[in-house]
């Protein structure tokens, strides 16, 4: 199946003209706590396996859409883009798919609500926004699943952006992803807090998704990767119930090493640690090993996030400066 | 098999009651290029994988080993070690294995030519010349494969530093561990230079053995250790028969961090790099890219050790400063 066959099969009859003036959405950035690591079909950004994120709550993207004669136009938090950036190019393949006939344009304007280099990941929060606000504008009034699957088209992990709380995105089995979206949990941990620790904003060396396919293709490790996530899930899932924010923090941690170890054995090496990334990792083992209740998680950048609980933000802030703490249920 | 049924089997009906004044030998450092990481039998010190390393012609332990009535008596380097440390105990158990009876006791003078702080385990090259020392003063005249097999029950990669050269030292299949020992390669590379680079000279937190024990016993990414050395262990066998230099430093280099891998995804972690570690991979990365014939190994331990050239010596000393560079065939 094709991207453009997934969009159609998605929309079925609906109308792909736009019925108000704009639309306009937010969706919040999503963390990973068990990870997406691995593609079992690029077009359609299916996962390997099942993966489970934390969104932070009023953290992440807002856009409109609306109706624009000609080629798309795109701004990012107020500056217009060219259309020839690797940005602006990406978001008009998307619209492509969702487009009445190639001269159908749109005008997006995109703004992100994340701290400015906090290492977090736009792309997600970016296309789950984008998806929710071009559902309002033609009104097409999807069911969250397929909200998911659209996003999803844009940006893998976008499927889990689409919801508040913990949520778990299903790998499925189909080929044509149908069942492959974002569902959350009921779950909730109020008192869990996440601290964002940015090592390095630079742009990092090598994409995920080259990063992903490398790994998946040359790491001897990488077939160990599908089980571990599999007994991982069943222990966030069992912690998440039980309301047991060390089980919870143990595992999150334990199966982003995972993650980044699956990383280091590929031919050639895939490294997103810095320096300073093992030295904030030793801090936060240091502190745990002090009695404070704080654990780590990194996805594909050498920028760590720490897992925690609300009684113990003011010591973390001391002991780590520099954190931007965040109530992910807020 | 206990380790001393199987001394006792090594040594047959051999005397135990020294045959001369004193016995006097040498044993190289050893480096893995495809490492031992992981035991199938930790009384006998019975690798799951056979391994491979280059030895360092002329830096090592020198040891002479003398009879003495009563308690063993230690020297390290010159200086007299209490029987209470750590090394003379292990020492003494292992001369439990050979002695004549309980009260049997052994003079050990042994000298580490290892450049102090150069980050090389001395374990290895400490094992076998004491064993090959025992050999002599009691005129056992062992063959070189019983040797190994008894510098083993000492420490594990001892079995590799009995010879010069590459050494393949072989997991062998048998219990009592009569087929697990280290062989010389014909093969050599005479322009292969070792580049010792010493980040931290630190005692390690945590010892190769539990290091091993813990990544074995609950790292979800060992399961295909064992199937990655047998595929590495084919690379450096072509590269070296063929004497292809980057092929032999590519597959050393990607061993390595596999080993590291397999560490990190613990449970807890185990993690040997340092922030400084780090930094100097890095680096190694850097002037390969700049077209330098640089590869690097890190055992269980933040040091690396770089693989390159003769003729690229000067120009690797000037990139990285504090290196102290090594002919492993003079």
């Amino acid at each position: 199946l094709t991207r453009a066959e997934a969009a159609r099969a998605l929309l079925g009859g609906r109308g792909r003209v736009p019925v108000r003036e704009a639309g306009h959405a937010f969706a919040p950035v999503n963390i990973a706590l068990v990870k997406y690591w691995g593609k079992r079909d690029d077009a359609l950004n299916l996962p390997v396996t099942d993966s489970l994120s934390i969104a932070l709550a009023g953290i992440g993207t807002r856009t409109t859409v609306s109706r624009h004669e000609g080629p798309d136009r795109v701004t990012l938090n107020g500056e217009p883009l060219a259309a020839d950036t690797a940005f602006a190019q990406r978001l008009s393949r998307y619209l492509d798919l969702v487009r009445a006939h190639p001269r159908a344009g749109y005008q997006v304007d995109t703004r992100n609500d994340v701290p400015t280099g906090a290492g977090l990941a736009s792309s997600a929060s970016g296309f789950a926004a984008l998806t929710r606000a071009l559902d309002q504008l033609h009104g097409w009034n999807l069911a969250p699943s397929a909200l998911s699957i659209l996003a999803r088209l844009g940006s893998g992990s976008a499927a889990r952006s689409v919801a508040d709380g913990f949520v778990r995105w299903r790998a499925g089995t189909r080929d044509d992803g149908m069942d492959s979206y974002g569902e959350p949990l009921a779950a909730r941990l109020e008192d869990l807090r996440i601290g964002l620790l940015t090592v390095s904003a630079d742009e990092k060396a090598l994409g995920s998704t080259p990063a992903m396919a490398r790994t998946r293709a040359t790491s001897p490790l990488y077939a160990a990767w599908p089980g571990l996530v599999e007994s991982d899930l069943r222990q966030a899932d069992a912690a998440i119930a039980a309301g047991d924010f060390h089980a919870l923090g143990r595992v999150a941690e334990a199966n982003a090493l995972a993650m980044h170890a699956t990383c280091i054995a590929a031919r050639p090496a895939v490294l997103f640690l810095l320096p300073a990334s093992l030295a904030a990792m030793q801090a936060v083992w240091r502190l745990r090993a002090e009695g404070m209740p704080v654990y780590f998680t990194i996805d594909a950048g050498p920028n760590l996030k720490l897992l925690t609980l609300a009684q113990n933000v003011a010591a973390l802030g001391t002991a780590i400066p520099g954190l931007r703490i965040v109530a992910p249920f807020a």
